[in-house]
């Protein structure tokens, strides 16, 4: 991909650098400045209760709606690290804010990668230094950062949206734990467009939604999932709401189908459609459930065409349903019709990467909604077990 | 296994046949009768939308508190067959009503198998007929019994309870979709006591609490979950409702203990404790959350002792938590407090093959609860990848 990604959008700087906090010697850790003129800007947490330093730090250093810049580290996540974890991401950012001489309130951190860990803080420290010294505006600057923020990610994940004399660039890392309130997964986005911290709110929110929040690879969460969206105004361009939501949008979707193709041990990319609900959320509901159900996902991993699986799944989902007259569809070919088996079910082929499951929960009512899921592998085991990933 | 199992309590008797349903020409038709002189029962089911013919059938001959006769198969689930399913239910069911003489609406039905696939009717109902000419009351026909409900089981499953002057067997079968409504689960549970329906409905509800539903192998329910208790009243022994409460409780542990340890590729068997919230509905909540994440019980399975990941499994759970004072402790030595590492928890052994995990959520209530859960391995994707297993 030869995006410039977030140095794309007039205003924003990047930059990279190893510091050590891998143990593999990789980059790890990126910065993101923005030169203005405006400062706006908007960004979306984990919703789960346990949340890291960095989390802590960057709600309340976006509370005002302004941010200059974001201080990235991966290999360490400075979760469940107490007080000290505070401190240390604080610190952290203190130092970007003097070496930039920005002020420390509009600077956010995210960081990725074991939890329980003290961040090693002299290198971070050395490393929030240097990183500050080779910021620059050029695609390879942007590519450098989208290559430091990755953890067990396999590929750079980089994003790009021309307006009429704006436009938006973005980059990402996550590659499992994606679920309903995101997780493993840091996002940043920016806009040379001129928007107001609440515009840029309701855009991030209405994309993050449909895109982020529809991945649901097993059901994790994560401490630190983090996606922020700032504004320089550089191209003093003020688009639409309308526009603006399409533009967030376009860079939320395709970084999201970038995370569902590098999720871990992935080998099908699933896409679960469920209807025939009275309400969207029952629908999501069970969709959910369905992509969540590890029989189900071996059956993927096995391109096993056991609509069976499907039926005991959402049997057990929060929506209503006619059991009865419960329809499956695999690849659009109808498997399950009044919740019986169609003849040739089991011939349907699911041998390709990516399977669409379509489920008409019988209803009646007008409800759907849909998740993006993957099989469960060999490779998820693989990947996830090993000692303290 | 020694024991009696279902033919130990005085007035029951068992058989089996291999009638051709199960592809692998092993046992798969099994019968158990109640010779009376009472024939007092009580059963609970799968709590899934979505149910099979003979959950369906079995429901209404259990409604008015009596049972004279269990008709077992393995191999088909006759689920999802419509309403040719609940035809070749009642037609099986009439058949062994018919053999033995027996009201029709005293005999229930029990199947386990492929979702789907038409239950194989003049298979079925030459095995009903067959399985009747075999009955007989000794340990080998028990035997025999539980060995012809087993699928993807590795070992049979029989429990005993001795009271004074009467007594309680099962046989149980299920290896994984344990889950809070049970799951490809059939457990029978016979004795010889006097009791009354409400008596015996009262003890199995509250030993199935404690036992099948505290185990959740992977969060996935079943069409097909019955667990049946019939009363012969041949000792004439009428025991209290603690002692009855006692006995049920006793075999409904030592077959849940049974399969747990057959759950469908497990080298881990994980108890998780969950404490320290307000009531104990919510540390069960909690205790579920952890036991379906699959990046902890991919960290079992590789022996980690990756406190992270229980924190933020938990973080997400449906449950009061103070999250700056979690605490964990893996076989009862402490590795998180404060939600902060304790120095040395990466170096916690994990190697055996009971792990004990247990989190206090810090709120300081009383609530607590736990459930049994199973590691996420290799052999788990495996076995339920295979072509519509």
């Amino acid at each position: 991909m030869s995006t410039a990604g977030i140095t794309g959008p007039a205003g924003f700087s990047a930059g990279a650098t190893t510091a050590g906090i891998k143990p593999s010697g990789k980059p790890d850790m990126a910065l993101v400045v923005n030169n203005g003129p405006r400062f706006d800007a908007a960004a979306v947490f984990t919703r789960n209760r346990v949340v890291a330093s960095p989390v802590k730090l960057s709600r309340k250093a976006v509370a005002d709606g302004q941010l200059a810049a974001v201080i990235f580290n991966s290999g360490n996540a400075n979760a469940c690290n107490g007080a000290q974890g505070d401190a240390d991401a604080s610190a952290l950012v203190g130092k970007v804010a003097q070496t930039l001489s920005l002020p420390e309130g509009d600077i956010a951190a995210c960081s990725t990668g074991l939890i329980g860990e003290p961040l090693p803080m002299q290198k971070a420290l050395a490393g929030a230094a240097s990183v500050t010294k080779d910021l620059g505006t050029s695609a390879n600057h942007a590519h450098a950062a989208a290559e430091a923020i990755l953890t067990t990610d396999t590929v750079t994940k980089e994003a790009a949206y021309a307006g009429d004399g704006w436009s938006v660039g973005a980059m990402g890392k996550g590659v499992g734990m994606m679920a309903p309130s995101l997780a493993t997964m840091l996002v940043c986005i920016t806009t040379d467009a001129t928007a107001s911290s609440s515009a840029l709110q309701s855009a991030l929110n209405k994309a993050v939604l449909q895109t982020f929040n529809t991945l649901d690879v097993d059901g994790s969460t994560s401490t630190n999932d983090t996606v922020i969206l700032m504004a320089s105004g550089a191209s003093a361009v003020s688009p639409s709401q309308e526009e603006l939501d399409r533009a967030v949008l376009a860079v939320c979707a395709d970084i999201a189908d970038q995370l569902q193709a590098d999720a871990e041990g992935v080998t099908k990319r699933v896409k679960i459609t469920v209807e025939g609900t009275a309400t969207d959320d029952q629908a999501l509901n069970a969709a959910r459930t369905l992509g969540r159900d590890n029989l189900f996902k071996c059956a993927m991993f096995g391109s096993d065409p056991n609509w069976g699986r499907v039926l005991a799944a959402v049997g057990m989902a929060d929506a209503e349903m006619d059991p009865e007259n419960i329809s499956v569809y695999f690849n659009d070919q109808p498997v399950c019709r009044a919740s019986t088996g169609v003849p040739g079910a089991r011939e349907v082929d699911l041998s390709g990467t990516n399977i669409e499951v379509r489920v008409d929960l019988g209803t009646g009512g007008a409800g759907s909604a849909f998740v993006r899921t993957t099989d469960l592998s060999h490779a998820y085991v693989e990947i996830n077990s090993a000692y303290s990933s």
